[in-house]
């Protein structure tokens, strides 16, 4: 096969892009904006829907289903929301196709022009409320803890894959809570969620923290999130918890009466996670042979490849192969045989490792004549020859795919921290936003304006502020204005 | 709780629509046409496609995602498929909204127009093989065996919660193979394993058969399905598998090196099953009690529920129905302990009958003396004591939820036998179809004239040519003329 990635240190994006179409993740469709995820890329996601859903099932929460739709007038009666998300709609205007009476083919029919335009959904917020105000009556019927996975529209200008797509995949949590201490605690549950799903499935460290106000989702009180730094040091938010206080309550009119015989309006969240979260995989851990997969979310944690030139050759290694693999499915890795005939070893073995499979087994003849095998890791191309008779296959794989998924933890969690660069003058920041990008930590005067000044100057925005920063009085990196703590600003995905 | 739920003898079709409402598992929603899968409702779904999933995978299917969108002008290029669906596409012509100049509210922005209109998949044929043009080159590269699980859109006229929404959700395969026969053995294989799922897991017994022509997939050139017998002896298509031929290859021009170096197009099928199973479900077994649901799908089989009065009773009960709770999930029971002090035990009886749980157990003060339970059964609305020293209770109850489950099919079984008459003559199918409904057994001569004419006297379709079919020389019930043998007439959903 031929590989033909780029280089990450000539081409960071064109590198993203071409690891994307060949390492079989995602490709472009016809449709501007939209992706089609190709089954290798399934599977990944399908490995973190599996663990997300567990993890919201943990914590009391339920999936349903929503419709797709949603009236243009539902989306208008939260002033803020609309305002955030009515320049992405796509809307659906009409319900029928017909023949062109020119014969000139198939027209969209305008005698079937809808009363009101649908919205694709851009998110879910309105119709979910909507349909709160009739499943909550009494404080009994709270908290209601819902989660939907679905696929979500917002028309985007300039899209890439997985990153920013007209069409994505997530889940959306939405729920209603009889007070604010019970929604905030949620809130911050959910991103803790998200941030032990990152740190511990995907390997990848990230920074718990609260958006500003210019930052948070249309419709919130406050957003909390987590981001994370990448390869190229671009910042990348990996999920958002949104404290939606009672606005949408009021917007749909959800009450409820509360234990002591009074009428109150509900308190809101939601929170949402995408297939945003692959390209976060991505770019966090690859390298210029392909895809490195933390062994949690692999499809296929272990490939076998049988080295022969003949046939007989061939049956004693499949043998050897099949013993191998029944011991490691017991306990619970994933393992393939590759014994296509139709492709060489070298070619084999490269596919795999653009493909990021975490552990290689090679086996030939000699391997048989000695009992050995020779495991090669994918995360740092390095190799060793085993002696079968010295440990269980099963004990020396487990322990070698928990050595990856740490290993890989860690590396990440070195560059995060190395990319992560206390500044304390304004050509500090610009010196080293330019030079090594990252995570600038400085202080900021708190207001919109600074915010949006630093932005336009150097693209940089505030990331967030982080949840567990020191309270330190000092002076605002741009504009001298005093300021009481750091917060993280980079440039981001 | 106030059930309130219509008998089926008076009004089906109330009953059935109630029914989904009271047990919690779907409702319209302002958006025409499309439902909300209420929390139970997609736990049951959830069920399904764990295990429909598990069986495509078994069957070496592999699960990817492909846009929500088609470009009008791809809908078109297989010409009866478009025919098929243009008369209820759900149409995007817009992608953004603004603030009128008027200040009358949010408007859909008339120069954000799409230079291309776009349709919201009502199947995805289509955007799938024009993808698969890219995706085949050579026989090495076949079969292609891809499924995807996703929301659809067609518009429809009338709407029934599950049966028929204008949203629903739904898998659909799609794969791509070397030969004609490969081809049609995948159709066959993807009928049986809809067929298994149905008898297995759904306790729903399907009669495996053909469509005729008039009523295949719109671009196929076979159609199987599978048809089931509800209780008001209206049949009910659970699921269909299609044989694509070589026309959407031919339409998208999807061809594959041969082994031997020719060029060829390549064979096609698809086949899928939608949330439309949610109804057969609810409507093959249940009663004016509520929901019976078959204990291999129900997302809660076992509730367990204290009968007290004092609190120091609720404590030694609780004591009981962990140690109950602990023995059962070991063997992969699925149980909840209903300690809620704001209902009675009366009204959660009630409850859970309308949820359909398989097995209620209830505990009072005395059994804690006697060492009993009070063990009632959903399907049968029996109930027995049991001693809890006689056997183990896992063992007890295991075996009590195979006997529901095989019960429960049992009955369906006989049900449609005794729904499905032989009828020789034109008199006695009007009669039989009158008085009785079900399937009719009867000769036709094969032509969709007559089918068409049977249809506008009595609103019966053949649902199917059975796969197992006698030959049997006949003349056909309606035109006299002669036939090779029966197929099933009905009145369906």
């Amino acid at each position: 096969m031929s590989k033909g990635l780029p280089k990450r240190s000539e081409d960071y994006s064109l590198w993203y892009n071409e690891l994307v179409k060949k390492a079989d993740l995602a490709e472009n469709s016809a449709v501007r904006g939209c992706m089609v995820i190709k089954p290798y890329g399934y599977s990944i996601w399908e490995k973190m829907q599996a663990e997300l859903d567990r993890m919201f099932k943990e914590t009391g929460h339920s999936n349903a289903y929503f419709p797709l739709f949603i009236p243009k007038s539902y989306l208008s009666k939260e002033a803020s929301h609309v305002a955030g998300f009515a320049k992405e709609c796509a809307v659906v205007t009409h319900y029928r196709l017909k023949n062109a009476e020119d014969g000139s083919g198939i027209i969209v029919d305008p005698d079937a022009k809808l009363e009101e335009e649908l919205i694709v959904r851009p998110t879910s917020e309105t119709v979910i409320w909507s349909t709160y105000k009739n499943w909550v009556q009494s404080y009994r019927d709270l908290p209601l803890l819902v989660n939907q996975w679905a696929n979500v529209v917002r028309w985007e200008m300039r899209t890439r894959l997985f990153l920013r797509t007209t069409e994505f995949l997530w889940q959306e949590g939405h729920t209603a809570h009889a007070t604010k201490k019970e929604a905030e605690e949620e809130t911050n549950r959910m991103m803790n969620v998200y941030a032990q799903f990152s740190e511990n499935f995907m390997a990848l460290p990230v920074v718990r923290g609260r958006k500003t106000e210019s930052e948070r989702f249309a419709g919130a009180d406050d957003t909390l999130c987590i981001e994370a730094m990448m390869q190229d040091g671009k910042a990348l938010q990996a999920g958002t918890s949104h404290f939606l206080g009672q606005n949408f309550a009021k917007a749909f009119d959800v009450k409820f009466a509360t234990k002591e015989g009074g009428l109150e309006y509900v308190w809101g969240t939601s929170w949402g996670v995408s297939t945003r979260l692959m390209g976060a995989l991505i770019m966090a851990h690859s390298d210029d042979n392909g895809l490195v997969l933390p062994p949690k979310l692999a499809p296929i944690q272990v490939v076998i490849i049988p080295i022969y030139r003949k046939d007989e050759e061939l049956d004693a290694i499949t043998e050897k192969a099949n013993e191998i693999m029944a011991d490691l499915r017991k306990v619970g890795v994933s393992v393939k045989f590759d014994n296509r005939d139709t492709y060489k070893p070298g070619w084999k073995f490269a596919e795999h490792e653009l493909k990021g499979v975490p552990l290689r087994i090679a086996i030939g003849p000699r391997d048989l004549e000695n009992g050995t095998i020779e495991i090669a890791r994918r995360d740092t191309l390095t190799k060793e020859q085993f002696e079968l008779t010295s440990q269980p296959i099963s004990e020396k794989i487990s322990g070698m795919l928990d050595e990856i998924q740490k290993s890989i933890y860690s590396k990440a969690l070195n560059f995060k921290s190395e990319m992560t660069t206390e500044v304390n003058s304004w050509d500090e920041f610009k010196k080293v936003l330019e030079d090594k990008g990252g995570f600038l930590s400085a202080h900021w005067d708190g207001t919109a304006e600074t915010e949006e000044k630093v932005k336009d100057l150097t693209k940089a925005t505030i990331r967030c502020i982080p949840l567990d920063r020191k309270d330190e009085a000092g002076v605002c990196v741009y504009s001298g204005k005093p300021s009481k703590g750091r917060v993280l600003f980079a440039k981001a995905y």
